[in-house]
């Protein structure tokens, strides 16, 4: 390699590694905002997170980028990490740079505002009030995709927002995943429903204090693997992971005192997304490649551990003693068959973010295709309501009283992302694909849970999924862990074995 | 104002506003990195604090800062911020590129080993080990005097340390201050050793449980009117008050289950610095005034309230019956006279941070006579241990065994610190004079102690003492609140008054 690359290519990592050492900064900026900051320094706390993004945009679309990314991306033989880098380094210039800036600044302010408009509508059940701007945020997205487009050869125009979440994943491969997935599982939603063998629940619902209810979390977080020497754990009105380096990857939980799952199954999830996090190479520290691969992956790592693990009954054969021991007594009664069947319930519901591992996939689903008739002008923002419900009605037989639980429920459109919420659909579809692959790996899973031994499992997924980081696409994880592409029959599989023995169909 | 300057102004004061948000996320790190960042992400951390530290430094030597400093200093109608920040950053500007860069870095390596090399030294009590980065310390530290000087007419070498954290405080000044002050003390002390009224201080030392002793320091605090809404307390080793922005001051505290001293008057002389800093203008956030305006006052105020207030027999009037309370029982038999004498027990000590109020000053003293004597060629390193015995003999009574308790005792010398000790004797002095002027303005401040009644005496701080922040220097509030300079007389009035009827001398 020529002197002139050599410095170029060391000058390019030093200038990443400052954009990381500023959104390691702003990472605890949001940790500390969310845990205890006081009140009244949020203000001034708000300019200064303010000035730093701006100054890591400014950073992410300057010259000396561009001339980094011009002479870098010629040289043939770097580096993988300074290749992947250079590449993701592109990626973001072309993203922040193809917006003309005034078009782009008048859009933040739409955003902030849209936010809050949404809230009040939300609270109202006012679609009305919230329509133009959501009308006007789409019309933005759509010129975006001019800008950032067009999709590749045969592709659909929404492709171009999945990119920004889910890297090489399409309509085309969503029709078709997700299509099966609704196929079978909207029957046997319907098949549940009309079960005569409903799990008992009301155990579940009694005072667990929350001090024990932290120890247990505790316990499991540990036994999971997650290092309590590169992380902490806080509390929060919702929950969240928060990176700021390998080292320090934090999670918070929710404690509610007459329901237990909220924290336990709570912090099981975001201890899923941690231990990924904390088991980056440790090579990729100051890169953008030192994150999870996508949203997708992500999700699929939380959910990993939260229902294949956590929801598992050879789980409980180890836990379920040391749940009790550190409860009330409110399961001293319950054989734990009935404790197992209660907290793996599903029920038909309104509202996404309550809904379990059985009917989530299909709220999402609803949003998928809404999402992609508004982008490919077949569904127009005045008839989401009626869409919705409709919609609502076809996959999940309920019906919303009001658009507050409907097509107002999220934040997602309001903050002007289109194209996310697949990825939570993904992370269930991904996971049980992994899951597979890791029964192939460890076809004794059952006997480790049963023995409480958790290590081998996060050893696997930090060797197969976690070491990487975005070196590895999210198709090319998928293909490298499990021999092929996204494929829904394994989560069809999954949760109709599951779904049948609990509900006896 | 002609629109080039006003640009020039407004383009400057965005410029600052940056450097002090840089500070803020700077000064989060701090406190997150003292009060439970995990461990494996301090290296990390440590890049990310040098990267945002050398930024902030940059800035303050830039070619662009010292063009703001040369049209901004000509300009007459300036606002009053504007013109005392360009001072400020002017000030900084000299200060910082003054020094040859080469020699800067060199000397930066230096005080980073110096660091490490005094730890083992002082826990082996080697001074020898020591002396060679002592000596070179103090040789960048003479050459450092040739760059930011010479004194102005009539002063004295070390006049130019001391000016960086006591501007205009100088060696003239101390001399004579700390001589009275000295020349009534050191009689005090020996007449106290002496004296057959010894307080009694066995109840001092029992089980305090930590929970309750939180409970009253949070108390405390309230009364005092430290905002929790703009602040929060934690626990860390060392306590300390930082402060991200007047809306968010942090105070730390250490409890010791059988000493519940240390956290009940830790807390409080750390809620006093908070005050200030809660309490400076709003006017002043983004700009470098907004601080405390010296070393010497910030310590003035934390004092203020550890000494004067709390350790006032009206306090305990007030708050004995809520310590009681909260204690298990430890003061049941005690009289609050007793109470009284025995937190206020005095005694010659080798450790300055372990002093009380009447020795704490000579501790300073005799690290003020040795510096002095240092950058005056008048003492060489190599005799340091020798002459701190003496002079701790001849001011205190004592002598330490070995250099860890003696000479090596502190690390701010270690760490090139200079001209820092004299502030915190300042402290006391200053918080005297001040409590001199608040009994003119609150003659009945007796009766308010006695009611509990601390807000009259916050508000009486904040508008005479922290409102200005550094708009105005220390020598300059001293004169406004009191209408004389630096005046040891009434430390001296108040301790002697004090010390005779405790001691009954």
């Amino acid at each position: 390699m020529e002197q002139s690359i050599q410095k170029a290519e060391s000058e390019f990592l030093e200038y990443v590694k400052k954009m990381s050492a500023y959104n390691e900064a702003l990472s605890l900026i949001f940790w500390d905002m969310r845990t205890g900051a006081p009140k009244k320094g949020i203000e001034q706390r708000s300019e200064v997170v303010g000035m730093i993004s701006q100054e890591v945009f400014q950073m992410s679309v300057s010259e000396e980028m561009k001339n980094y990314i011009d002479t870098l991306e010629k040289v043939k033989d770097l580096s993988e990490i300074t290749k992947k880098t250079v590449e993701e380094c592109k990626k973001d210039y072309e993203h922040n740079t193809k917006i003309p800036k005034e078009e782009y600044k008048e859009y933040v302010i739409l955003q902030s505002k849209a936010e809050s408009v949404w809230e009040e509508a939300k609270e109202k059940a006012d679609f009305e009030m919230f329509r133009p701007y959501l009308e006007k945020l789409v019309e933005f997205n759509k010129k975006f995709i001019g800008y950032w487009g067009p999709p590749k050869e045969g592709g659909n125009k929404y492709d171009i927002l999945l990119d920004q979440y889910e890297p090489g994943v399409t309509v085309a491969i969503l029709d078709e995943t997700f299509g099966k997935l609704r196929e079978k599982i909207v029957p046997l939603v319907r098949k549940i429903s009309e079960s005569q063998n409903q799990p008992k629940t009301d155990f579940l619902f009694k005072t667990f204090p929350k001090a024990e209810q932290k120890a247990f979390s505790i316990d499991v977080l540990k036994q999971m693997g997650y290092d309590f020497e590169a992380g902490r754990l806080d509390e929060t009105v919702h929950p969240f992971e928060i990176t700021l380096n390998p080292g320090d990857v934090r999670v918070t939980t929710k404690y509610v005192e007459n329901d237990f799952r909220v924290a336990v199954f709570g912090t099981i999830h975001e201890g899923g997304h941690a231990l990924y996090e904390q088991n980056i190479s440790k090579d990729l520290i100051g890169t953008p490649l030192c994150e999870g691969t996508s949203m997708g992956i992500h999700e699929s790592q939380s959910l990993f551990w939260e229902n294949y693990i956590a929801r598992d009954y050879n789980f409980w054969v180890y836990f379920y003693e040391k749940l009790k021991a550190y409860s009330n007594g409110q399961f001293d009664n319950v054989a734990i068959d009935d404790f197992y069947k209660g907290i793996n319930e599903s029920k038909p519901s309104l509202i996404r973010i309550e809904a379990d591992e059985l009917t989530y996939p299909l709220h999402v689903m609803v949003r998928y295709e809404i999402e992609k008739g508004l982008f490919n002008d077949e569904i127009e923002v005045k008839d989401l309501p009626v869409i919705w419900n409709q919609k609502m009605e076809e996959y999940l037989g309920v019906t919303p009283k009001h658009d507050g639980e409907g097509v107002l429920q999220d934040v997602h459109w309001a903050g002007g992302s289109f194209g996310y919420f697949p990825s939570y659909a993904l992370g269930y579809i991904y996971a049980a694909q992994f899951r597979a692959a890791l029964l192939k790996d460890l076809p004794n899973l059952g006997d480790l849970l049963k023995a409480g031994n958790l290590v081998l499992i996060k050893e696997w997924l930090a060797e197969n999924i976690h070491q990487y980081g975005k070196i590895k696409k999210p198709l090319e994880i998928v293909k490298d862990v499990t021999g092929e592409g996204l494929n829904s029959n394994y989560l069809i599989q999954y949760l109709e074995e599951k779904y049948a023995k609990i509900y006896d169909l």
